[in-house]
This record gives C-alpha cells, structure tokens and sequence, in this order.
C-alpha cells in the first residue's frame, strides 16, 4: 500500500485514499505534546520577529551550553541539528557505504537516509505484541554488520525496551566495533526520567539522537541534538551546512529546556489519558501496544485487515497514522498520538460508533 | 591570518581580534536588505505562532507553486531548502569525489561543502580589481574539472560578469560533460532584473542556487532554492534530510515572492546609497569594487595593510567583512553591505575619522 510515508500533513493521506477530507478533523498521525509549546513561547513570541533578520549562531553557542548543563556531558559530545531528520542523515552519511542493522519496526528515517547514503540495510524484526527487544537472535547478527539502529521508548510501539537488554546491546556492539545508534526523541515523555546519554562516556561507538520537537510541540521550528563521542561529532559536524538550524529554534530550545514545569504537566496528562484510552480499548474488543509514551498502537481484534477501519476513521475526521512502511507491522495496526482530553474522547465516539457496526 | 569564515555573529570577530567590542555596534558584515523583512510579514507574525507546533510540508508545495510561476519554470525542476548553505551542502554530495573549479573570490561555502565531500577542488582566481570573467585561461582548465562554480552578481566583490561571458562558460561547460553551479543568491538586488535561470531548459549541466534570505531579509529562517534538470533534482532531493525546511520559513517564502513593492523600494534604497558612498570613497582616496548590488569592497589605497583599518573599523563599531578567507582577496580589502541612510552616514563619518589620521 503506498501511503504517506510519514504522520502530519494529513491532506496528503486524503488524497492517496481518494476520501474527501471532512471540514473538521483531529491529527493523531504526529506524536506532539498536546499542551502546545511552553508558555514562555508565546508569550515572547513578538521578540521572536527581531531573529528573522540575523543570521543564526552557527555554533548554537548558548544552546550547546545548556544542554551541556542538563545532559551533564561536555560541550564537544554535543552536535544540534535542524531537527532529528537531518541528524538522521548526517548519521547516515556518517555511515556511507556500510552495514547497517535496523531493530523494526521503528522510525522509517533511518532506512531512508541509510539507503540515500549507500549503505546495506538489514532488518532485525521484533515480536509482535510485546515487541520486547531479545538479545539471542539479535548478537549473531552484529557480526555480519557496521552500525545497529534502535529507537527507545519505540516509536511506532511506544514500548520502552528493558535497561538491561539495551546495555547487553551497547556493550555487544562495543565489542563487536559496531556503531549504536539509539533514538531517544521521546524518552522526555517516559513517566521516570531515563536515558542511555550517561554512557557516551564509556562508550565511544554510541550515537544518541534527541530531539525537542516532541515534547516542546515545535515541530514547525525542527531541533534535536546528536550526544556521541568528540571525534564522531567533529567528523558528522563537516557535512552539516552552515546556519542549518535557524534562529528561532535556537530561541526556542533555550526558553524549552528551562521550562521544567511544563514538562511535569504533560507527562501527568499523558499518564492520566493512556490509563483511560487503555480502559476503552480493552473493554471494545482492541488490542493496544504497551506504550509508556505519548502514542500508542491499535487495533481491531475482530478484524484481520485494518483499512476499513483506517478508512471509516479518516471519514470521520479522525487521522491515525497508517503502519504501512513499518515493517513487522505492514499495516496491521494503526498508531494513535494521546492528545488532549477533549480531542481523545471524539476518538473514542468514533471508535464506538465503528463497533456499534462491525 | 585565522578569523571567523563569515559575517554576522560579530562577536566572534571581535573575540578573535582580542578586541573589546563596543556597546553601540553597526554590522556591515552580513549582505541583507536594510528595510528589513516584507511589512506583510510583520503584520502577520501573530499568526506564525500556530506554524510552531506544525510540521512543514516536506514537499514545499505552495512554495514550489509560486517559484515554478515566477522562474516560469516546471516544478519538477525546483528543490526548496534550508537556506542556500544546505542547497551548497547538498550539490557538493551530488559531485561527491569529483573534481570541482572554483572562480575565486567567491562564497567560501562552495569549498567547504566540497571538501567535506571528497571533492578535489582547485581555483581560477580574476584578475583583481575588476575581477571579469575572462574565458580565455579559464575554458582550457575545463577538461580537467568534472564541475564549476561560479557566483554572480559576485560575492564577495559585487560585480555582475558580463553575460556573454557567462553564457560562453555555460556553452563551453555543457560541451566538456562539465556541470555549471551559477550562484545567484544577489541577482534579484540588480537593477535589471536578470538572471540564467531559462537556460535551465537547454543545459542540463547547470544548477542555479538562490537565496530567499537577502533581499527578504529572513537569515533567521534560512531559504532559497534549487534550479536544474529534474535528474538533478531528484537524485539532489535524496540526500535531503526529510522537513528541512521549517513550517515558519515555508509561509515566509509566499508572502515575500509575492512583494514586488518592496524588492523595487530596495534596489531604490541600494542605488542611491551606494551612488553617495561611492563618491565619498573615490574623494578620499579608497578604492572601491565595480558593484551592481547591495555590498562592495573597499581598501585604502595609501595602505598595503589593510588590518589596522579594520581594527579602527571595529574599535568604533563599525563591523566589516574581513576578506583573508577569500582567496584571491587574502585580506587585502574589506567588503560592506549598503546599509540604511543613518548606517552608511555614520560609516563614512568613521572612515573620514581614519582617512584625518592615516
């Protein structure tokens, strides 16, 4: 099924499933906080217009400083990008010609740019429900290869992978020479604070991504940041055009990151959201991903094809994200963002009104 | 002499320079349009807000809607990127490994974007002073040379090559299998609009860089764009990372395109100032640079050395364009935006202040 590749932008969705687009309808394809950016954001908002007109810091000078600060890192592991999809495929180009092992399903990117840089993509697919990460089937493979991508807390499952499991990883790869590439854009959302950032020290094959785009809702601005050894960031920093984070996002990161209140608040929504949305869908006959994050997967147990449901959705206004280009997953499932209160509850009426008639 | 390889971001010169920098400082170093950004694009800031927490549309197609009218060109033929540095980034992936022919002085972007790409770049530096394309030493050094890159209206000196000239090198380029990269990031600053980009259709060796940045004055959001073969841009538009371009930058680019008011009252503003400021330079003994646009070079001609008047420059605010980065120049001018009537009055009152001692 040739789809959108990516969530947001749904008109584009629309127009693959020739469905008209209803006037009103609620996005759950983008996993976006749903409080909106931090307050301090908008209520600066008219200073931001002074940024159009100068050039960015092309060293992010006071951004590096901060997460410096917060990562508890130096400034040298830290590389800030214009989003994580351009340190994706920085990553990628890093990696040029060479192997690399993608743990599925997970964040298409990785394949995308890892092709676009020449590499050999293989996949290791987890297991369909729990998507657990298990080290047996997976360590052999890492001698036939370069470089592993890993996305925890995972999206498209929202599961995050057990500590231990991931550090039996990192250390396996470390032995093996192979590069760790692990994506922590919402590891921010994880109701204990947890990351694998502490052991780029002690491992100079791991690669984190991070990105602020998530939790900070400002997709529209693009920020995330690459934590890895010093000369893997000076090496990746030479392909990055100059200025390619604009002045806005720098602002933004900076006014973010202080903002501790606002991600307290969100996690507490999440949380509050996840346990009833799980209520509904257990109670109706759905299957639902164990997701510690912002979004989640779903499906219809009564059905083995999901598109008729992607379809009554969409003509309902509701925009799940399609699981097409996942693979383990190939459409089987469909992944929902956890969004405001008010917009959840539309999702359950027409998810109700679907079992009302099937 | 090793000092930032840009302008803007004072700071940085004045750091490497060891000296202090002034509370009042005028920043002649970045080449953007002194009215500022679109009035439109003020007046509807409030609304950019919601931009922030929506992602960009990856394939720009507004944008590229209005460009194709514009350029009156296919959209097919048209990339859309994150300020003309990714665009640079990205065409020096595309010659990968190849041998690449800079004309000197230019942007040195094209350098370090090549060099990071494996390229193997070497130079045709003009003649300086009038710094013309003169194709007699350069078409013989074109069997040796896989791409050539060129910057006209030049930058960092101003002048436009003569258009027989470029339109030979364009000829001599496509006979020879050699690709043609014509920077024309100032050409909409001319005050007879002009520009190659319609001979796209009969070389499908040359690619056209833009920039979105100057004459809109939005180096804050980073924009331009790409013009070539749809080969080119295909095989280009892979190596992209996914949303480079962000939402706020997007919506920037339609309102500016369609503000012609305002790119007239520029080139008005540029004409007269840089009339005036010629002037005062040819009375006072400096030799300026035959500039068709809105920047310029400028030296003392009573000094070999031109380091200590780029120290009394910055000692009283006054923020030039060092020039040892530009081979062929090696800091033996300094290069100026034209700036607003109150700017260009105060650098020349400073410049008099040197001209009284020196």
């Amino acid at each position: 099924m040739l789809l959108p590749s990516h969530g947001s932008n749904p008109h584009y969705l629309y127009q693959s499933l020739q469905i008209t687009q209803p006037e009103k309808i609620i996005d759950f394809s983008a996993n976006i906080n749903p409080l909106g950016p931090p307050p301090e954001l908008k209520e600066r908002w008219p200073d931001f217009f002074d940024l159009v007109n100068e050039y960015p810091d092309p060293r992010a000078g006071m951004l590096v400083n901060l997460i410096s600060k917060s990562e508890e890192l130096p400034e040298d592991r830290i590389l800030v990008g214009n989003g994580g999809a351009e340190l994706i495929t920085l990553v990628a180009r890093f990696l040029s010609g060479r192997k690399v092992l993608i743990i599925q399903p997970a964040f298409s990117e990785y394949e995308q740019a890892c092709m676009s840089s020449g590499c050999r993509v293989t996949y290791h697919i987890l297991e369909e429900g729990d998507w657990e990460l298990r080290l047996e089937p997976l360590v052999p493979l890492l001698e036939q290869v370069d470089a592993v991508f890993i996305c925890t807390p995972n999206n498209p499952t929202g599961v995050a992978f057990k500590e231990q499991s991931v550090l039996k990883l990192i250390k396996a790869c470390q032995k093996h020479g192979v590069f760790t590439i692990i994506d922590e854009a919402f590891h921010d959302f994880l109701e204990r604070d947890f990351s694998y950032a502490s052991y780029i020290k002690d491992y100079s094959n791991l690669l984190i991504l991070r990105s602020l785009t998530k939790m900070y809702a400002i997709p529209g601005l693009r920020l995330g940041y690459l934590l890895a050894n010093p000369e893997i960031i000076s090496q990746i920093k030479r392909y990055r055009p100059h200025w390619s984070v604009n002045s806005l996002a720098l602002m933004a990161g900076e006014i973010s990151l202080k903002d501790k209140v606002h991600v307290e608040k969100t996690k507490n929504l999440i949380r509050q959201q996840r346990y009833k949305l799980n209520g509904f869908y257990k109670n109706n006959n759905f299957i639902v991903s164990d997701s510690q994050v912002n979004f989640y997967l779903v499906r219809d147990s009564k059905k083995s094809d999901q598109l008729p449901l992607l379809r009554f959705l969409l003509q309902n206004g509701i925009v799940p994200r399609h699981t097409f280009n996942f693979p383990g997953l190939d459409g089987k499932w469909l992944r929902f963002a956890v969004k405001s209160e008010r917009d959840n509850e539309r999702l359950v009426e027409v998810f109700r009104q679907w079992r009302n008639h099937h």
